[in-house]
């Protein structure tokens, strides 16, 4: 079996040493021998081991028929779409970690990767090393699944977790992710939560068999979380994690949102710091499993995009079956009913009560307090009454539960 | 396809809820229906909605042609034994959640099966609904897996979670957790760390291809742990766990054992409280990842039993490969390298350096300490030297790192 790998990035040249070093497993398992043929990228890489194998020019892996695999780690949604559909159509199954690939253009690619009777696999674009796709689609597709909820991107975990350990502002915590190469220098498909909405999408697809742009999804990001609700959110014993949700309700409505959640300590996602991921599944049997991880890095990333090699080499692939299908996962969060962390100014205890109802003061030098459960849209209309008596909403989270 | 439940207790009452409760996706999965034809008990259960399906005489399923799946949810390694056997010998897969019956006679039923060209499953062995078996052969075995580390036992971690979260002595929390159902009334295969053994032997299988009995491993259950190690393991912000263990060092030898360990909080494992089980699996390229979830009971068990009737239904179905080969994983731990905390009596803190070098004293009213790493050998031989100055070992829990 030979394979080209599209991209010797950081992922690319980990996939590469991952294929060299796993070796013997990988073929014992396949039966035969797995041999990386190409590595396309624009750049040159003279030092490097694999430096024989380095091309510039994909049509060259498109026309050469012993490749019947290509490993797909360019990134973004331009050249690697045109790539991915090239090998697609030449009957040369693809593997990946390009979320934004998946996201965007899934639902097409895995319909075209079925005619051609090869396959589209992308573990790697969802919490990094962990298997959570393939256990999803294969271990635990069997149960009416109600609910992914998961810590899906590391840097904005990572801030959060500096956040609580140090008492540091989002900007204190994002510039030393910066400094430490866990946040990039524009950090806006981290904190804005754009990262988090494209894995959700992924998970709700596989879950659902429907697809919606990442776009469409209500997501917010972690830039407003000030340390006065770090600490708050610490007195009452929880953590604040930005989750990516799929949720289904009772009578089969189903919808997606990213947004930071109050976690309480015995929540398993809980406890998931710095950069590591954690993927909760609900399902109306089995109850809550999570999986955990290392949600990025080169060798991780490589685990996951090797995982899909090798389930190609011993015939062991499967088919997710996203549909497109904007509109059928509601991307409107009016009926999504839950606790709320609200901190007011501009009115006093008294008027909180009259607008927000039964309400937990939490002692703070704010006026900050739990609500009981309500509705997006009752939430919005007690914010509006609110401004209507002049005070104004300085923080609100959700609470997971 | 049809298929016969042999055991109407906990656990097949479960699969046969789920069987029919989730029947649209399993046959969705599946492209035809999944019948219950048969349930086999000795007792007869005439409120039941499956009265009709209930026979006695486990021939009529093995005769039956049209029967090509059985779960066998009896338990133990007798009855269960002589119906698996005969199941696969007529050539029809076999599903299970008997770790007995797997650690017992795995690679024997493993073997036949693939001679009869149909399946022997077990996902419900370990771990109760987690998906842990699957991922482990399905989406990590192309890593080298150098470490499996479990809380895979839920009655032992319900009792060191209270023992934490009360202050409870091992005797009172044990009797809480018999009033609540958690524990047997005899609780010995639980707490003396037999289960345990059982569930790691098979994971060891997994991951190594090579299965030893599971008597064989060096066990220690929790018994011996008192009130007073808890507050010292709570000092230094560890919890204490039992684990069992499959470890490969670098030069390639293996070995298991099961055994509490203390975990630094920041362990994924640490914060896995009450009865819920986790699987943490370490891999050259992943890195450390880790399932968690709920450990047993009716339904998170038969979702597990059903995660393998649909494995089999829809044609995915895997082959563990399991080869018996006492001796090969060794079960003499001597070279196990890892600090550890004991407590002494009997010698002054000077002998205690003497005797153990350089240790890390711990605030306590009891001669109680941290040692650096060392072999299980070198601690023995310790051991000995403190037992012929008149002192002796209070206590000793190994560290987990």
């Amino acid at each position: 079996m030979k394979v080209a790998i599209l991209g010797f990035g950081t992922v690319g040249s980990g996939t590469a040493e991952m294929l060299t070093k796993n070796k013997a497993l990988l073929e014992a398992h396949a039966g035969e021998e797995v041999e990386i043929k190409y590595i396309v990228d624009i750049r040159s890489f003279p030092e490097s081991p694999f430096a024989d194998r380095i091309i510039n020019d994909f049509s060259v892996v498109e026309k050469d028929e012993e490749v019947s695999l290509v490993i797909e780690v360019i990134g973004g949604a331009k050249i690697a779409y045109d790539f991915t559909k090239r090998a697609l159509l030449a009957g040369k199954s693809v593997v990946t970690s390009n979320k934004e690939l998946v996201a965007t253009y899934g639902a097409e690619l895995l319909a075209l990767a079925k005619e051609k009777d090869c396959y589209y696999l992308f573990e790697a674009a969802v919490g990094g090393g962990i298997p959570v796709l393939s256990p999803i689609a294969n271990d635990l597709s069997h149960n009416e699944i109600t609910e992914i909820s998961g810590i899906l991107n590391g840097t904005t975990n990572y801030i959060l977790t500096r956040m609580f350990s140090s008492g540091a502002s989002f900007e204190a915590a994002l510039a030393e992710a910066q400094a430490k190469g866990y946040a990039e220098a524009d950090p806006t498909a981290d904190v804005e939560g754009h990262d988090a909405a494209r894995k959700i999408a992924i998970l709700g697809a596989l879950a659902s068999g429907k697809m919606v742009s990442s776009d469409a999804i209500h997501t917010e990001g972690i830039r407003a979380i000030r340390a006065e609700d770090v600490a708050a959110a610490s007195k009452i014993g929880c953590s604040i994690k930005l989750l990516g949700r799929y949720l289904r309700t009772e009578n089969g409505d189903m919808f997606l949102l990213v947004a930071p959640f109050l976690l309480p300590a015995d929540s398993p996602l809980s406890g998931i710091s710095d950069v590591y991921n954690g993927v909760l599944v609900r399902g109306n049997f089995v109850g809550d499993v999570m999986f955990y991880g290392r949600g990025a890095g080169s060798e991780p990333t490589a685990s996951a995009v090797v995982a899909d090699v090798d389930k190609i080499a011993r015939g062991a692939a499967y088919r997710p079956a996203f549909i497109v299908a904007d509109g059928d996962i509601p991307t409107e969060i009016s009926f999504f009913r839950t606790r709320r962390y609200v901190v007011v100014e501009g009115i006093d205890a008294s008027a909180v009560e009259i607008i927000f109802g039964e309400t937990e003061p939490l002692s703070s030098e704010e006026n900050a307090f739990l609500t009981a459960e309500m509705s997006e849209k009752g939430f919005k209309s007690r914010v509006a009454r609110l401004e209507a008596c002049g005070g104004k909403v300085v923080s609100h989270i959700r609470l997971y539960r």
